[in-house]
């Protein structure tokens, strides 16, 4: 069956919390979108794919996957201190069913709303269901949150509580989401993976103030830290205890588990960034109100990233070995 | 399996033929890709997902897939008259094979050397083979070759040769690729699927030398003429017997068949544009040896798609009922 493709759009994507918010944007409906940028700006552009079955299990309730899908892809534009412009969408699926779009269509409006980001163009194709969004966002020209600029002395800061959502992965390939789970530490947990909250103002803030490099935490905070100090020829200790892990957690898990899903877990889409030494770190008031940041650590002139405290070398493989 | 992406990325994709031709590009390798635009341009963007069994045959040759996948987003930038500037790509994969990812990557490169489009990011995944490509170009502030710039008593006209990919379909199905057809009528009409021409040069012409419509031939003439007709708010009276067919594809169903698959048959990438009755259509001899480009009919106030010689109205459907 093919999808019905100029049909499936206007009825389900071409909505008001979908539609672009700029005015300087001709969205869904020729052959390409097309926008302008400020003499002053560049375009900072991020693409991830999630497929069923790897990325989130069968008969996930779409509204969440919808939300997850645009969350996950703000989060670099947050990493890199970009400001959300505009998004496209690649829907591949199995089939054309309403509810299962008006779902899907409704979590993307949400956080696209609250960003106010919108929806140019995209392509609906039939096939195993699979959710591609290119997100993009802009930067003052010459500006950006780079993994390289991290210098021997900074700080390390990361957003947030770690560990949440490797936690809540057995409940996810259960099937289960926040409102069907059966304690509140899980629901809790469930809601931070499948609502991650891209730390878009955070990003802004510290680019505009200072910070020397920055990525979010997609595949675990060792081995992502491990991509700051690879790009920026540094080293680093980490201070395991300062790990932030939340109460929820530890709560469920034990506080070695949860140190655990803490360093190596996946899937968090929290900031890790570093921060110069001299310079104190002053986040205005409702920047505090909305993130957690902890000083994790201190970036060294040393080669890999070793535990604070024992000087122990640290590795995502290593540690998983505990 | 996960695939081992930065590994990935590294060996099959950060190569000459793909590196971003551009200075003003950060490409592979951080968060997001960051680009700058001229202060007097716009960018266009389009999208298009190919999935296997469904946009391609299973075991299809990877090189020509790659080709085929670049080529199809490029002639999206045709229709609106862009300059090719850079695209990313989302590519999900039931396995790494390093044999398929190069076959795969020469064929990208080879496009996209032609066109000078560097590959600026993208993100691999595990799961069924499906390839999501991005592709973006700059047009002057304010210009594009829209859908819905078509005034009565333009003339219509087409590039290339119709139909010849919806003749070669049932070849393709079989799993057959140009080196590999029985004859050499297949050959070419499997080269023209497999590789279409993005007609990225003509649709610049296009732009600035005063075309009033266009779009790229994907669906059929007769469904995407329609677009423009919808768009632009006009009718039009197309001349069946100047609809470009190629000798092969008569030569190999008919003349009758051919005509059928020129209106109706998917997936040629030619372009279809309006050009005011009153100025002459002159194009530069560079343009006249890669294009053959041929009036087939004339916008008119009427609503709807009529024959020019019978006055009966035409329409995909009716079509494929003749």
């Amino acid at each position: 069956m093919a999808l019905g493709e100029f049909d499936l759009i206007r009825n389900f994507f071409d909505r008001p919390g979908l539609r672009s918010h700029l005015n300087d944007v001709v969205g869904i409906g020729d052959d390409c979108a097309l926008l302008s940028l400020q003499p002053n700006q560049q375009l900072a552009q991020s693409l991830d794919t999630l497929v069923e079955g790897v990325h989130f299990p069968q008969k996930c309730d779409p509204c969440l996957l919808g939300y997850r899908a645009l969350a996950v892809n703000l989060s670099d534009l947050a990493a890199m201190g970009a400001k959300p412009h505009s998004f496209t969408l690649g829907l591949t699926l199995p089939d054309s069913n309403d509810i299962w779009l008006q779902s899907f269509s409704d979590g993307l409006a949400e956080l696209a709303s609250v960003h106010q980001v919108g929806l140019i163009g995209g392509d609906t194709t039939r096939g195993p269901l699979t959710i591609s969004i290119q997100v993009q966002g802009t930067l003052p020209k010459g500006q950006a949150l780079r993994r390289n600029g991290a210098r021997v002395g900074d700080l390390i800061y990361v957003s947030g509580y770690l560990g949440d959502s490797a936690g809540a992965l057995p409940d996810v390939l259960r099937g289960e989401g926040p409102k069907n789970a059966r304690t509140n530490e899980q629901s809790y947990l469930l809601e931070r993976y499948y609502r991650p909250t891209p730390r878009i103002a955070l990003g802004q803030w510290l680019l505009e103030n200072g910070a020397t490099a920055a990525l979010d935490i997609s595949d675990g905070l060792l081995g992502d830290l491990g991509h700051i100090l690879k790009a920026s020829q540094v080293g680093a200790e980490l201070k395991l205890s300062s790990v932030p892990v939340s109460k929820e957690l530890e709560g469920l898990l034990g506080s070695e588990k949860a140190r655990e899903l803490a360093l190596t877990g996946g899937d968090d889409y929290e900031l890790c960034f570093t921060w110069p030494d001299q310079k104190k770190l002053q986040l205005p008031d409702s920047l505090l109100a909305d993130n957690h940041v902890t000083c994790v650590g201190r970036i060294t002139s040393s080669s890999g990233l070793v535990d604070a405290e024992t000087g122990q070398p640290l590795s995502p493989q290593a540690y998983q070995h505990f």
